[in-house]
């Protein structure tokens, strides 16, 4: 992480970056951001995936098949963020899914955690 | 909790009450929302308040001194819901706080934890 840059813009750096990379497929992209001993809960109440190899898996299947976009800016606070954002998976077309990604980094400012909160209830049409 | 209501649909009825008894400076009615031995961090990174004591005296500092809006529909998943909010807090005019409010519920539809992700880096001019 450069040391001139505040927490609160790296923060915001990897939420774009993430979406871009979730958009365009680039699954590596995506695994460069995240700590090796990372955990992520997507979606929320799923079994959570411990590692960079549980995780990668996530992302071989789901990179590049749902476009992302930030709906709003993040809300930083502390090491954390809380990102709403808009996906469009590819086999829902005139579906958006309401999404909020909150992630924690550490001092190194790479993704320790990520949980992402949507479901078939907040799925809606276009 | 009523039987004939999803947990989706009951937790969005929870989200918008709390954002009106909010604005509203109802205190009791926020109160009435939460379990007895809720957690509330507010925002992420400060001290947890545990308990109905704690708690309430956060929000006799807080509700009708900040209007406080959903912005956009709150992202439910399992037992929780990522709302993102936009604050409107006395004494900021023309400032507006850019805010998700992360809630778990138990089995009876009461919040059991609330996170607020805000800090002054999600307030910006109107």
């Amino acid at each position: 992480m450069s040391a001139t840059k505040s927490s609160a813009e790296h923060m915001r750096e990897v939420l774009a970056r993430y979406v871009d990379c979730m958009t365009r497929g680039d699954c590596e992209g995506i695994m460069a951001l995240y700590a090796d001993d990372a955990v992520v809960e997507d979606p929320v109440g799923s079994p959570p995936r411990r590692g960079r190899e549980e995780i990668a898996e996530l992302y071989r299947n789901a990179a590049g098949k749902v476009r992302l976009e930030l709906d709003g800016r993040p809300r930083v606070a502390a090491n954390t963020a809380a990102a709403p954002m808009i996906g469009r998976a590819q086999g829902m077309p005139g579906m958006v899914i309401e999404i909020v990604d909150v992630m924690t980094f550490d001092d190194e400012g790479r993704i320790t955690s990520m949980r992402a909160y949507w479901s078939p209830e907040t799925i809606r049409p276009e």
